[in-house]
């Protein structure tokens, strides 16, 4: 935490009832938390409170703290709904001032849209006692800054193209007055097919011993994200430290880590294929296309995905992919030897350089006691021969089809890195 | 607000430092809100807290109220960082008791997958004093309920497939059973083929007229939802107000309702592919898979599905489609005449009662100024013959291919109502 580096807590509250209705989401706070990270600093905690005044001042004073930094957003229109000005100042136990200036201002910029002020546009206009005015551009909301007993507080517009140029032009320089200059430096692991918990204790013993660079684990399906965060005087020392960690975590995932720039399974795989002027194919049973659907999802993929086959059925499989009806009798869909066939005919019929097949039991129904939902083979046909490989994916049938996919693009990527 | 009408309070608290990075968001408390507005309450205030047992005990402090009932999501886990457990019993006042009962489930859980539980697992064994245990069908960390002075807690896991089963059969039921018995009758349409503002255009005039039922507009990628839902004193009156508004809305916005029963398109597509013992199959250029995918993503789905081709390129459009070459050269790729082909050629290798075709420019590269990014074709290929429309979606790669699927759905949906 920002704390034991001798850096400010930085916590945004959201006004906006809008913003507590299932389908919105508050982007601000993203596009903040990105600022005020590449400025060496984390956000402890955010949250989202509805246009209530008593509500947001509750909110305000339970943020204050020695040092804090609070980014209050959205609540500074002109009309009744809009309560963070006087949230905020009874908060700080603080008057409200009318200021002329601000009319004016107002009633300028209506006027160069050729409209008249409303009456109501003068709620805008009051100030929190002590508070600096700051400059909006781009709409009618002015944004505030007050500093009292170490703590800052700053109340900025809602509209994105409000919040944005105010922040960069008048909060990010105030808060960076008050830090030590540093330099920020961040090495990103991926890492497929391994679980996290056992990721965490592998490489717990490591991470754990430095507080500085910072780590941070994410984790998605059959896919986690390990960031490394150093903050130093100098770019230098930033840049050896992120290395010194980075280089005692990489020995103990191996090649798991399949990203050191943050780039997703598929984008590294087309990158490898695209290197090699190899091309893929595919033969999906349970993923119904999900498979090729993450690989084209990479804008220039048409380079280097030969195409696909959604085989969902037996029939399916001998038709489209010639499996034979009796390896399918014998071995059931759900088979090492169906899996490597399914490739084979996917290869075949596609002409590529490799191809993967995905055969498995998504769920819910279908599990059997040896064959329990989350039991898969991906298969995969190459230059160097055809193998499968069985797979036990966790979870329900859109994880368990996601984990698959997960498999077969690593598997390729193991293929083409021995 | 819930206490005006004498309903209780809730708020939810994300925990997880990850969810305090520029690219993670709280999906969670989105699906929470549906859920509890669906039951007639609304969410006061939301928050994301990090992996910090001192701020996270000081956040559930504050969120304290009477009547109040708060959801807590995430940081159930095994590791270190997983605090949700110890700051709740600090904030309640109460310890943690160590249940053998949960080890045991948690080893079998383990033994079942074919893997022994690490011994950091253990710390799921944890259970506040006095707290209900909730079992996790589908993850190793149990939740817990706890209900003092008058404030009701849930602690539940942070991934979706946990949590979301978890307070459907476990949370769910324990909030109503603290509710004054009231109806709450809600009427959903799903709606596809027109943009938001346009709706909001046709409908606002009927709905604006009415505080109960209150309706709630949700937009996604060429989705709306609007939701009607109205509480009253007996079911009856509930009912019959909702059908009294749904009687005013439905005529305005026609067969653009795909579904009254909140059921996704491919859900309602899958349904009267089975009603008719027909099937499906698709041919997908642009959208590489995701046309497969949501098909194939219903349980049951084999029963329709007749399998795909991805024929991204058009040397894959004649080699496994048999388009014409000659078509190909003459129209382009993104034509009505090769749509029509695709569509044909999916039919015919599949043998199939319907065939689907997408083709189009999803970007960011490939557009033109007649075909800019985001023109595209759907073919359909049926009994009555073969057809093919063109579209014009907006936004980026991922919304384009996303509102390409649901166009192309949606022309099945219209093929099969006439």
């Amino acid at each position: 935490m920002n704390a034991g580096r001798g850096l400010p807590d930085v916590e945004i509250i959201a006004v906006g009832s809008e913003l507590l209705t299932p389908s919105k989401v508050d982007t601000n706070s993203l596009w903040l938390t990105e600022r005020l990270n590449a400025l060496g600093l984390e956000v402890v905690r955010k949250s989202v409170v509805g246009d209530d005044r008593a509500r947001l001042e509750a909110a305000i004073r339970a943020a204050f703290g020695q040092g804090k930094i609070i980014l209050l957003t959205g609540g500074l229109g002109p009309t009744e709904d809009d309560v963070t000005r006087e949230a905020a100042a009874a908060a700080l136990g603080r008057s409200l001032s009318f200021r002329d200036e601000i009319v004016e201002w107002l009633e300028k910029r209506f006027a160069r849209f050729g409209r008249k002020m409303a009456d109501i546009n003068k709620r805008q206009a009051y100030v929190i006692d002590g508070a600096e005015i700051l400059p909006n551009p781009n709409g009618t909301a002015p944004g505030q800054w007050i500093e009292q007993d170490g703590i800052r507080i700053a109340l900025m517009p809602g509209p994105p193209g409000e919040l944005k140029p105010m922040f960069e032009a008048e909060i990010s320089p105030r808060i960076q007055a008050g830090l030590e200059p540093a330099a920020i430096r961040t090495l990103v692991y991926r890492v497929v097919g391994i679980g996290e918990s056992d990721l965490d204790q592998l490489i717990a013993p490591v991470y754990t011993k430095y507080s500085n660079p910072m780590t941070t684990i994410l984790a998605a399906v059959n896919d986690i994200q390990i960031h490394l965060r150093a903050r130093c005087p100098t770019a230098e020392d930033a840049e050896a430290l992120v290395a010194e960690v980075g280089r005692k975590i990489e020995p103990l995932l191996g090649d798991r880590i399949y990203s050191r720039d943050g780039s997703p399974l598929e984008v590294i795989v087309g990158r490898m294929l695209h290197d090699r002027s190899a091309t893929v194919a595919v033969a999906e049973s349970c993923t119904g296309g999900m498979l090729g659907e993450r690989i084209t999802s990479v804008p220039g993929s048409s380079h280097y995905f030969a195409g696909g086959f959604l085989v969902y059925t037996n029939a399916m499989k001998t038709g489209l992919l010639g499996v034979d009806p009796d390896v399918l009798a014998k071995h059931t869909a759900v088979s090492d030897p169906v899996a490597r066939a399914m490739a084979d005919g996917a290869r075949e019929r596609t002409g590529s350089t490799y191809a993967l097949s995905v055969t498995g039991i998504a769920g819910p129904e279908g599990g059997t006691e040896e064959m329990p939902v989350g039991t898969g083979f991906i298969g995969i046909s190459g230059p160097n021969g055809t193998d499968a490989r069985k797979f036990r994916w966790v979870g329900d049938r859109r994880r368990i089809r996601h984990a698959a996919v997960q498999s077969a693009l690593d598997l390729l990527r193991r293929r083409m890195i021995f």
